[in-house]
């Protein structure tokens, strides 16, 4: 693997589209493996609404079925979590011989099921911080953020260090004007994701709320705390420290940020399935070999389990 | 005070004027202070349909001003705790030297509102496991249950054991048809009122359910049992044990009932003020000063909140 590496965006929607753009319009070779999209992007290309500047591509390498695509030297799996179904038969021959998969997807513990496929040694997690939406065919917004972190996958879930191809994949984001972190401990990322996504992705699917309420009223504010100091312990007992300061300032980042659906209430209006295993399963598991009470979190997953299962069984919403 | 008591209800609603009305049919001398429903009930009377068997009472005794009304033996308190800021003006006059006050609100040590206004050993707390609404004017609807247990207040919250009067109002209420359970401890019913209270009212307007989802879901069943759990152990702390086959029985008979929208449900439609700081506030305040956790109880109490207020200041519903 070296520069001029080919890219493959596999789920290129809100997130995996907006990196797979971004790294094109740097001059990357990037292509994207399409569904209902296809043939919009293939005639029409991407558009990209965004809060560091609109852009176009007016062409892109699309693809329409697996069998078709060379294998790529990455793969960035965009895909929700909730079609990781589709990995068994689709991801192995995506990827090349020498090639890694970045894995985009939400939750802890994510980069498992990739790891059966592929093998451990060619898999890396990446933690997206990024507002954004798909907003039509081919048609992206981005609202806010952006950064990711980025860090090697292990199986004992121990430190994989800063390795060269993170480096290397890293520069060609930030090349794409992308700001990267590199972690060291992939799992820590993980956590400092996951403090975040509960309490804001569960509460806005659970009381019909964005981002601003949460920040803003007194009691809902005051839960979401709550909640992340519930996640913040369990992190603890296995073995992270996330530090205050980190969480006020993401607070505050919250608070700073414009109004935002979150991702899992986009997914829940438009009565797409819930990503509740990866985000709230997965460390309600953990908690549960640890020993570590979760009451406040498994709450909410009992809640939204319920709330997912009712408004798949009714008819999808013409939104 | 001695038999041929005059009952007078203040807060005729679909329990204060359930039971007040089963007084009246059975023969006692009962009262009503009426406000939106004054003029319907003078002219029609009321009208109950029960499971119990259907009945109406073509005349009552109705008034529209405390002011007019001569002091009762008796008082039947039925409003909703979220109007206890009238009780200050109402209650005094509203009771005669000898009478005393039926405390059949909600919540926890709500009967020390009253007890400062017509002193303590003038209130008596009952707790009603009924299943009933107001369907319209002097119009209610009993669909299930109707028991009560009553229990002498006592200030220090020790049991105030099986008094005179105490027996002799339970008479009169099974005189009509309705059981009695007398508790020597007061606050052990309040409690086993509260460990079904907190689940299914809070459950059901967080999530827009009815009575038999709470019981028939897998995930609501379990996180109904966990709040369950949350609560008996600070009835523990509290030094009031509630047996297991107490809770038991209580989920099983919630599953026999036919599906019931809670009270607190039918009043966040219609968009008045939920019940909950008698419910939620007063048992929170509790376990704070024993050092009790509550994280389940307390995050429902926060949604709740806000709940409230944001259905409170959007404009009151046709419904």
């Amino acid at each position: 693997m070296s520069a001029g590496r080919r890219y493959l965006v596999v789920g290129a929607g809100a997130l995996g589209g907006f990196y797979g753009c971004r790294l094109q319009r740097a001059g990357m070779q990037v292509e994207y493996l399409l569904h209902s999209d296809y043939e919009h992007v293939q005639k029409h290309g991407w558009r990209v609404e965004s809060k560091d500047g609109d852009f176009e591509l007016p062409s892109a390498v699309v693809h329409a079925r697996p069998v078709d695509i060379p294998p790529a030297d990455v793969v960035l799996l965009g895909l929700k979590s909730t079609s990781n179904h589709l990995l068994k038969e689709l991801l192995p021959g995506l990827v090349n011989k020498t090639g890694v998969v970045l894995v985009m997807q939400n939750g802890l513990g994510i980069e498992e099921e990739v790891a059966e496929l592929v093998g451990p040694d060619r898999v890396i997690g990446v933690c997206c911080f990024l507002c954004s939406n798909k907003v039509g065919p081919g048609h992206i917004r981005h609202l806010d953020y952006g950064t990711i972190a980025i860090g090697e996958y292990t199986p004992t879930g121990r430190p994989g260090g800063i390795t060269e191809r993170l480096r290397s994949i890293a520069a060609d984001f930030e090349k794409a004007g992308i700001p990267v972190m590199l972690a060291d401990d992939l799992r820590l990322a993980r956590w400092k994701k996951l403090i975040w996504n509960i309490p804001f992705n569960g509460l806005s699917v659970l009381l019909d709320v964005e981002t601003n309420e949460l920040v803003g009223d007194p009691d809902l504010k005051r839960l979401v705390r709550s909640i992340m100091d519930e996640i913040g312990a369990l992190a603890r007992a296995d073995g992270r420290i996330i530090e205050e300061e980190f969480v006020a300032k993401m607070l505050r980042d919250t608070e700073a940020m414009i109004p935002y659906k979150t991702s899992m209430k986009v997914d829940y209006d438009g009565a797409r399935p819930l990503e509740l295993d990866a985000i709230f399963g997965a460390p309600i598991r953990v908690a549960g070999r640890l020993g570590t009470p979760m009451p406040m979190v498994e709450s909410l997953y009992r809640e939204l389990r319920f709330l997912d299962r009712r408004r798949r069984s009714e008819n999808a919403p013409a939104g």
